[in-house]
């Protein structure tokens, strides 16, 4: 295996790691956003469903941490679920927030698919790796993903 | 090494890649956006003066292709960037569009200290990784990289 190169020796955004990250969660991202959208979900709700499935019962503020956004932007989004009825809002209102909200059986459903589209998703044959490859990728980003997140 | 999970096995994000990729964009750019400060630029504007030292003098269009951005988010940046005197408009102005840029000497030299910061946050060693894993991980992104880009 090569080492990395010498700060100075290169001057290829091929080599900047942070780069590469980027322009691949742009694709990845893409390309896992039209294979949901026959479920009619986006991969952030799909998250959301899946937080929620795994948690039971979230706020606003949990979500918007599980899923790396604002509150502010989150809001919306579960509102169209809400809407949809993927979700419910639970207990009383309180005043001035939104109540948590708990995934619905109808929510399960449409995750149940989506789940078989989003796993299907890591075989990274058509993205030019060899399945040892994609689960070693995995592997690694989740090592970092795990350090690095309190 | 495992296989990747069975689909309907599992239903842990840690097992989805699209995910995963996500969230290490996520901590990568904020990374390098805290190490790059010092040098007055964040990661879009290094890629920019990257890019422009490499390809010589770029269009807006072409600038934003390259950062996988909108022209419409490129042209403030590059506004900016201009006015510290990192690039210049280049050729005569033609109507209705901005003239292309070039990096200035002034623009290298803070892309130099830049490249220094950019290539020495390819050690992954503050985020859970060895030296050979962080060279793999970059291997593999950019081999996805290379395989779905056109």
């Amino acid at each position: 295996m090569p080492p990395l190169p010498e700060p100075e020796a290169s001057r290829d955004l091929d080599d900047v790691v942070t780069w590469n990250v980027v322009r691949v969660a742009r694709f990845v991202g893409n390309r896992l956003a039209a294979r949901l959208a026959d479920n009619g979900l986006n991969p952030i709700q799909f998250g959301v469903l899946a937080f929620l499935e795994e948690q039971g019962e979230l706020t606003t503020a949990e979500i918007a941490r599980a899923v790396l956004l604002r509150p502010q932007s989150v809001a919306p989004l579960l509102d169209g679920l809400e809407e949809r009825g993927l979700i419910r809002r639970v207990g009383v209102r309180a005043k001035g927030r939104r109540n948590p909200v708990q995934i619905t059986e109808a929510g399960r459903e449409v995750l149940d698919e989506a789940w078989v589209v989003a796993l299907a998703a890591n075989d990274l044959g058509d993205a030019g790796l060899t399945s040892d490859e994609s689960t070693e990728l995995n592997r690694l980003l989740l090592k970092v993903a795990l350090a690095t997140e309190s």
